[in-house]
């Protein structure tokens, strides 16, 4: 597989970083995951666009390669040398704010950020979003801006290693009484006739899925509230799922061991979830672009 | 200059990680400064113990490199062969999860730690430490779990740059109405008799030289009280301190571009400075070890 670092067009095992740069000593990065579908990227400028308001709000200079129309055509060469051109693929992209001797503060505006890139064939989970998944709740120990999509990872890791230890899926976070999202996802609830999630705010990302997926339930007919639920409410909601770009719309039907609902997936969440697929196949039958 | 990474001694151009290293992409580790006088390292057992703490909390397996006894002798081969056995010196050691493809959780077990050591020839900042230093307040955004000396560090990275564009040299944060800590030192102030600080908790690190300089204090007479300076009460001790691994004891003289105190540095910190430098002295000059 071929990955693209600061430049060049490298075999992975050569694509190396130095000491030096601040995504390794400090996490001072942001990256996105972007799914391509029959060679096609899904919600790209979404996803850039995020990327660079994070860039924005951390002080990282843009760089000739971090401009969105450098980043689309490095992601599109690398689907199309790496044969990822037909069926589903992912596209990583990092940058950090380069490499500079370890200070806390920025270094001297002439570093360079550094640019990655690198594709991965992706098969779809089909039958666990059929059948529906296993969740944990854990406390919510981020920091205060959990709107920017940065490699400070972390808490994200440890709470995903806890869901996988307790043999689930994913880990949905708590802080303050109400449910934020999940260590990678984005996490809605169906109740008492609406669909319920945590409002876009420093506490949350603003998943590009999750857009996706409220602009769906509204054409569906559903109401969408951007309220959180609380930690007693998730108990007794009568759907749960979760978004990604990578989860697409999968059904929480058991949490902390406990089942959600009748314990199987339910209309709303595989009304969402079809619609999703549906939005995908369309984008990646429209013109190539 | 030479390096240490993952078993090879290199010079520092070609050190290089793989950017599958989980520091690089979830900043998955923890790290150390360890300050060398004369090619004595100072308080080097409680800094790898707080590591070796830090590893075990967040899951990331020991190797052979990482034990006590290696990076010590890493680190006293690096200071030899850099030249660093006169003088000041800084030892940086950091130890991530690993390289392994990119899933939040944990990876195979089987999965070595990157361990990376570096060195560098330190000059006291010795005349900022005669008149005092100015700082900023700022709000304390980072996780919940402070105690642990990781890798995730864009928050105090955005802290220390608030604080340079202010012409200040330390941020400290506030969180919940209370003084946590500076964005890399801890913070001290003294006010009624007495000198204060935040008390060992998930949002502090117990920083080495905080532990130094309380057992200094309380040699010296002083009391000292493991209670946090509220916010308000920032703005009226008599002195304000801060201290670190390359901070030693700093006097801060100007908050938020008002005077702390009379505005120049007073006798509870002086006092404090010389007991820690002179403690350092003595242990340049105890048998090499």
């Amino acid at each position: 597989m071929l990955i693209f670092l600061n430049g060049e067009f490298l075999p992975r095992s050569e694509a190396k970083v130095s000491v030096d740069d601040r995504g390794f000593v400090f996490g001072d990065g942001v990256y996105e995951v972007i799914r391509a579908v029959g060679g096609r990227l899904f919600t790209a400028d979404e996803h850039l666009e995020r990327m660079e308001g994070g860039m924005r709000a951390l002080g990282i200079q843009p760089s000739e390669e971090t401009q969105r129309a450098a980043l689309l055509g490095i992601a599109r060469r690398l689907l199309r040398e790496n044969g990822l051109l037909d069926g589903e693929a992912t596209v990583y992209v990092q940058v950090t704010r380069g490499a500079a001797p370890r200070l806390h503060q920025f270094p001297p505006a002439a570093t360079r950020p550094t640019v990655y890139l690198s594709t991965a064939p992706f098969l779809p989970p089909v039958e666990i979003r059929g059948v529906g998944a296993a969740a944990i709740t854990t406390p919510d120990l981020r920091w205060s801006r959990c709107d920017l999509k940065t490699v400070n990872l972390l808490p994200n890791v440890l709470a995903k290693q806890l869901a996988v230890e307790a043999g689930a899926t994913e880990a949905i976070l708590m802080r303050d009484g109400v449910v934020t999202e999940g260590a990678s996802t984005s996490v809605f609830g169906a109740m008492d006739g609406r669909i319920r999630t945590h409002p876009a705010s420093n506490y949350i990302l603003p998943g590009i899925t999750r857009g996706v997926v409220m602009e769906l339930a509204a054409a569906l007919g559903h109401r969408v509230v951007q309220r959180p639920l609380l930690v007693e409410e998730i108990r007794r909601v009568d759907e749960l799922f979760i978004t990604g770009t990578t989860t697409d719309v999968l059904p929480i039907v058991r949490l902390d061991g406990r089942p959600v609902g009748d314990g199987r997936p339910g209309p709303v969440t595989l009304g969402l979830q079809e619609a999703l697929a549906e939005r995908m196949r369309t984008a990646a039958l429209a013109k190539p672009g």
